[in-house]
């Protein structure tokens, strides 16, 4: 069996300095883990952050490139796959992780979480902002997770594996 | 010049018969203005409430479905595109429409309304529910046009073409 | 029941006039006989050649192209599909037409004509050469229809139909 | 910088017994030479026994697979992505790899051929049979290098790095 692959999502040039720092821990945490990172590959916002951190701590970091080659990747992706499709890759981020963890909400990130809403995937928000949780509360699916901390984020992925 | 393509979003199974009524009328509109409507292709919901709308007042009727082939489209359809990459094809639906509109929010119609955040494509919420716009106004993207009836949707496509 | 789709494959900048003038005439004969056309989209070679025959006779062209806009597109598209997803929109090619008909043979089309084996299907190639035949022949798949001029292709086309 | 990724490419049910153990020998080398291995991901063919060689010699194994989930995928793999895209993730095998070796060619392995040649990524062929360089010498693309065997396939992967 392959190594849970746990896919963290979030912004890339709107990430806060919180995002960054919570993106970087919970890579780390991953990584410690003995879990493997995937992330949507790109050198900028939480992307970046949650790479260096799980690639620090010595863990596997794979990133699911927009472009065709490896032009803007974060440089500490170990396995960069290049899709050359753009936004579309989002649903290969989901799909291919087996517990997704969003961190913060851009609208790049917001189209994964209701993608891993609609392919029914285990699901973890952390520290969301009270408008996503009122918007998703009515929606039609599960709720997901929703974690204060990173520390507090990995039970709950040790739980959905 | 080909004509305008006007994407029509909205959820599959989950949508009211408010929704179905809307989407049938803003098909109807669309065909109405020589435009042409673009859908997720599928024969039920939004999608196929639009496409009958459309179909029906004599429009073109373009369908971008998930499957690989026309099982399950909507018996309206003109254009049938088989993608075969499930819900990576909300991508195509964004970028392929000159203007999106969308009918309620289901997961997948939301992950549509971010991806055209995202693509800076032109955007029309048609009766969108409190908590979405609440969601929306937080994020870093200029807010999409609302409309409160389909009636009211066509001139905000017109002014965007 | 949509009016059958026929994708016509072929290169861009490689096309030689024989190409070309077979694409139009083609696409010609497409529209002629009330057949939709579908192409990768693009505003040269067979692509182009074959969207301007059906559209200067009346016909509905498709094009299912490699960019996230209209950029590069055939002026004779009546349906402009933006994929934004490069070669990988190949597939989505194949999988629409109810027929493929490849015009000779650059690396982009034979990679089409393989994905239509794979996804069985129905394929005629036009005037191919002798190599890719003898290739053909090798590959433990049914030998595609083959046609020696767009005239001779339409019947074949029909019955596939 | 990431370890350079090897693409071998090859048949599933058609794999013969030589194309197997080629295939096996093959990524058996390619993690002795401390490089990763990408393939289409299943658990059959030329694919599942590059990623057993590959895994056995202590190597990472990428498998990027058609399906949306891990069913049907090669018990060897490291990293299986889940494209849910069919054959259009032939693409992204492409692009993912810095060199693309093929071992036969079933119509799914050449359309990667194909879209390697088209994509100008280094491109090695391990035995290929004489009708498809027949072809290839009459397109318009440089020649794909040509290995005899797996030991032979080695160096000239190096030099492409």
């Amino acid at each position: 069996m392959p190594k849970p692959i746990i896919g963290v999502m979030g912004p890339g040039d709107s990430a806060t300095a919180t995002n960054l720092e919570n993106a970087t821990e919970l890579g780390r945490l991953i990584a410690k883990n003995n879990w493997n990172l995937l992330t949507g590959g790109r050198g900028l916002g939480v992307m970046d952050a949650a790479s260096k951190g799980a690639k620090q701590a010595g863990g596997l970091v794979i990133g699911i490139l927009p472009s065709s080659d490896k032009t803007g990747a974060s440089e500490y992706l170990d396995v960069p796959i290049c899709t050359g499709m753009g936004s579309a890759r989002n649903n290969i981020n989901v799909l291919s992780s087996d517990v997704v963890v969003a961190v913060s909400t851009g609208a790049g990130t917001t189209s994964e979480i209701m993608l891993a809403l609609k392919a029914q995937q285990p699901l973890i928000l952390l520290r969301p902002q009270k408008s996503l949780l009122n918007f998703l509360y009515e929606l039609s699916y599960p709720t997901p997770a929703i974690a204060s901390s990173p520390e507090e984020a990995i039970p709950m992925i040790a739980k959905f594996l």
